[in-house]
């Protein structure tokens, strides 16, 4: 028997299953186009062989070690490092019995079905994870990583993946992703542009940081226009690299136009580690505007990614770092934060861009309505905590009446688990179908028109607002 | 094959459709109630013919024209005029075709479904919209349009429309609805009090208009007490020229009820131009409060209408002025803001208040148990977004179980677009009816229950709470 | 023809409405446990006979008091005592008759389902109740009333309630407990520890009560050292006699974590009478941080139950005093309201705190990512306005995908209406099971997965979350 259910995330009722069924088979099989997610590119660069299950499936997924975390089992004996360099578990088996032995907690979450469309679709196993069946598992996982078939290009071939987007530091030299071009290896792996630790003032290291990126651009960074000419320097390198997009990811969606004086004077004070908590807040918000206007020169496309309490636990942050799983969203005012950046660039309909949001009640009230207006406007998929079947409904219940398909942009995976990304488009795929066969089965769409939206929600509208 | 499917918005599960099907047979043939919207009471006056179909389905449509300039139309292009009186696109046909080549957008919109339901219902047409069949479209259509059978009060009386309430300025004269009430022709159009442009120290104009409010009324609009009399006379005169009702647009939901003395000082401030943002959001807030208590003495019934961030492009309002598809809707604290006039008015059962949010976290939150305590409030429908399909069904679901049904007022269509008139209404009606089945089909209300709240939903709230 | 339907709540799809149906026979006949209520300990201490109808089902519940004050029938003529003592209805036959002649605003609400439930499947009833039947509805629950069968211990052991906690202030002599616990009846009522009144600056009498407490545990409540040994004092006390929780109703989520001084020296403020709002703000915020200290120190559970705009109606307050069904929702920041006491004790896993909202947009957004993240959390059930078919769903579909169903803690029927009791349950399990079925039937759970669940949400997540 089958792990997963060949109808899963399906209506039950029999005649808009058969609808979405058929609009799935119309577009299971389309290539993977992944523009947002943070696989690492030296996988594909030095193609060695994934170390162990536990850090293919356990380590590194947020949503997999906060939910342990959760009921009790602490970082360290799931192998989160720690800062201090500290005793952390290292024997993957150990790992993998843990979380074995708590796969009850994901019942009714997308990570089970991840973890089962994983394991049936890419491992070819059949035995559901579970304490008792732990060790069995474990072994065939690590049977298939050691051969050639499991190599990160074998995988990324065989997902068919047309595309796949990194998240990139601004001052990474993007090396992995030279090996790759020169490899002649056909995979396409694209580098995005990533500021945060050289726009937030709050970044640990940010002056550094800045001194950093004035050496490898040779641009003057002690200046707010050599601080500008900078970025400009490594957006270019970007796109030289193939870079189509840039990603922000702020705490809040503020953003300002201030004169050009007023942002001389704030940039100094900022260089001078002179700035408060909001004069910090007031210089991203000024950058995004900064940055929308750069992507108006050079043609990135902008995503912007805000509204999480990043490291919401002192004491996580304290023993692990960032990343560790507590990450909270919180509310976001989209309407008035956008606005000075909507002023200034808006209306063109040669700029893009993309919105991510954590605060679901944004999507009818504000997202829907401003993505429907404004040209410069995409919404981005539901993202971290929403990447799910009911996020996924919400999603499209709350904004399509308002803004339509055509100003969303398809599915992000955003993942580094990197064999979950066949099972998350698969969720979007089926749960993208299941929307549209509602609308069919209740007139509010011709069946040929839910053909064409099934084809453009997935490839078509992911190429046109990425630009790939 | 029609455009429309006759099942549309039902249930797809057979039972529930079933029984949706059989509520809506006795509801669909009820009149039209329509206690708040803003057609134009000149064309019942005049009679005239419908201009063009551009002038009737995308011009003056605000979901329509905010769509297609969200995907880089110029609103320019779409006839839309510019304040300048600088050129504007003026060939209906070119705004027809430019609306037509881009219907795709409308996918699982409501103006979908209202645009297909006019076309069908209103002018016999079964050919869907699209860039091939534009001109034949338009040819139907304009054809029509040149019949005496599609002049405005025809088509009232082939709607079925028992009342149509307009919404009129403080200072308008009402000439048109005085020119309809003498003509003979027994449909009815009353008007219904809006006095924000008198009320909002902040809407341009208003130092002049207080001047001519003044004038109108004979009264002294340089006193406080003099303001509140020339309200009182304006009034007076909308109820005598048949209105039931007010309507109050504000940027949020917050009142007061300052001591007399600080209202008097605030209003000389304000009609001295002095006032900073913070008392002019105090003064339109005790205004509401006046006219709350205004409405206990002559029994207007009042709306509030809260949460629209007006003209949020800066250049669209530069281009375009107000209404141009660019109000977006914000947050709204309806328990702290309405508080104070709560405490004025609230117990007191001839008040009756309906509240509009644009911020559905309110209807569970804030909205419905405030309507399911306080005697004077009822919910109004969704509105501008939300009086659609999904936007009712939340609606439904979010605030039944906390206020009940009668606590709300049944439908109001909100629009300008003549023609969509019966399609909003039909939307409504089957969106209530499969939001009924579904109660019945689970056991939560017995089917005679369900046949009695279908009426009283489509006729006897909207004539109980707007007093019709 | 029963009031009820015997399949009320499942999915109208026959598919899952048969897998509900199983799983809901799975859990059904389980015990009730009620571990959060407002049922009167003295009812089960004397044992003596419910007074009337109207006692039972109308003056007391506030759901039912709200919505027929909302169509205007004045809490006076419902038999709400006046503050000032002065004229109330008093016959309970015509307080009934009203109820009865309204019973149609109560369509579609969970008031109706419960009353429905009661009159069946306690009183055996099987006539709607209308104004026409008002008077033999009456009489045949007058006439059970007057039997032993009827009598508080005898319901509740009828009921199947294997434990029912009351809410108790901090400064009850929980004298009735101890009535219960010396009669010999086995039945298992515990106290909770709720001490707002000696907690909340802002309570009316706070002074007085801490003078109370003082006297009652023999601690100088003038000092901060002595005021927190009187509560560990008594919530020492509250345990021996079988708590094993607290609960604590603030209008805000707001914690605090001062150095000791300054919490001192608040205290010292608070006291002497002299704290301003935003300092009674921060000494309620302090008290959940010490109460959560005490909570790891005595291991009772704690609730917060934040978000509620008490007595929000001056006029209702003035006349009616507190719980008069005026308490309306207002939002809640979780994440940063909680952060100090959650970096002080949210990651130990000896502590639960139990998080209650009113406003639902946080269940996905914070409190869902939060309660999956930190160990000391877990999520409390839907509450008040929100504990229904619609509320449970929403609560399932918002929550689950993020924290799961083992952050979660079963259902709280949080009543006085004693006779609901069973009702409430059985509308709580019906739609988990719902909800758990269509998991099922869309291939997101396995089935017998779902019977493990739906037993652990009926009872083992209670007595584990609840210790009891």
């Amino acid at each position: 028997m089958p792990l997963t259910d060949p109808d899963r995330l399906f209506p039950a009722e029999p005649a808009l299953r058969d609808l979405a069924r058929g609009l799935y088979q119309g577009i299971r099989d389309l290539p993977i186009l992944s523009p947002h997610g943070h696989c690492d590119p030296r996988w594909f660069a030095g193609n060695a062989r994934f170390p162990d299950p536990a850090a293919l499936f356990v380590t590194p997924d947020h949503y997999v070690v906060r939910m342990l975390v959760s009921r009790g089992i602490p970082h360290a004996d799931l192998g989160v490092p720690r800062r201090d360099g500290g005793p952390v578990e290292r024997d993957p088996r150990a790992i993998w019995r843990r979380f074995a032995g708590h796969v009850h907690l994901f019942r009714g979450t997308p990570s089970a079905l991840w973890l089962e469309h994983a394991l049936e679709h890419v491992f070819g196993i059949d035995t559901p994870l579970s304490a008792a069946t732990a060790d069995a598992v474990y072994d065939a996982v690590e049977a298939a990583l050691a051969t050639d078939a499991f190599r990160p290009r074998a995988l990324f071939d065989r997902f068919g993946i047309e595309v796949l987007a990194t998240t990139d530091a601004a001052l990474d030299d993007l090396s992995a992703h030279g090996t790759i071009r020169d490899s002649g290896w056909a995979g396409r792996v694209i580098p995005t542009y990533r500021p945060d630790a050289v726009v937030d003032p709050e970044h640990e290291g940010f002056d550094a940081n800045l001194d950093r990126l004035g050496e490898v651009t040779g641009e003057d960074t002690g200046t707010w226009a050599g601080y500008l000419a900078a970025h400009r320097a490594r957006r270019s390198y970007f796109k030289e690299m193939g870079a189509t997009a840039t990603d922000h990811g702020h705490p809040t969606a503020r953003t300002a136009d201030l004169p050009r004086a007023d942002a001389k004077a704030l940039f100094a004070k900022v260089r001078a580690g002179r700035a408060d908590a909001a004069e910090a807040e007031l210089f991203r918000a000024q950058m995004l505007t900064e940055m929308a206007r750069m992507s108006l020169e050079d043609g990135l496309v902008m995503q912007l990614h805000a509204g999480s309490h990043r490291n919401h636990s002192a004491r996580v942050f304290a023993l692990h770092g960032r990343d560790a799983g507590f990450d909270i969203p919180t509310r976001t005012d989209w309407v008035g934060g956008l606005k000075p950046l909507l002023d200034a660039v808006g209306m063109d309909p040669r700029m893009t861009l993309i919105l991510f949001t954590l605060d679901e009640t944004t999507y009818g009230r504000e997202l829907a309505p401003l993505a429907g207006a404004y040209p410069a406007l995409r919404l981005g998929p539901p993202w971290w905590f929403f990447d799910s079947a009911e996020g996924i409904r919400r999603y499209r219940e709350t904004v399509t009446e308002t803004c339509g398909f055509y100003n969303t942009t398809g599915f992000n995976d955003d993942t580094r688990a990197f064999c979950s990304i066949p099972a998350r488009h698969d969720v979007s795929r089926r749960a993208d179908c299941a929307y549209l066969a509602g609308l069919v089965g209740t007139g509010r769409l011709r069946l040929a028109e839910a053909e064409g939206l099934a084809h453009d929600l997935t490839v078509t509208l992911v190429r046109d607002a990425y630009r790939l």
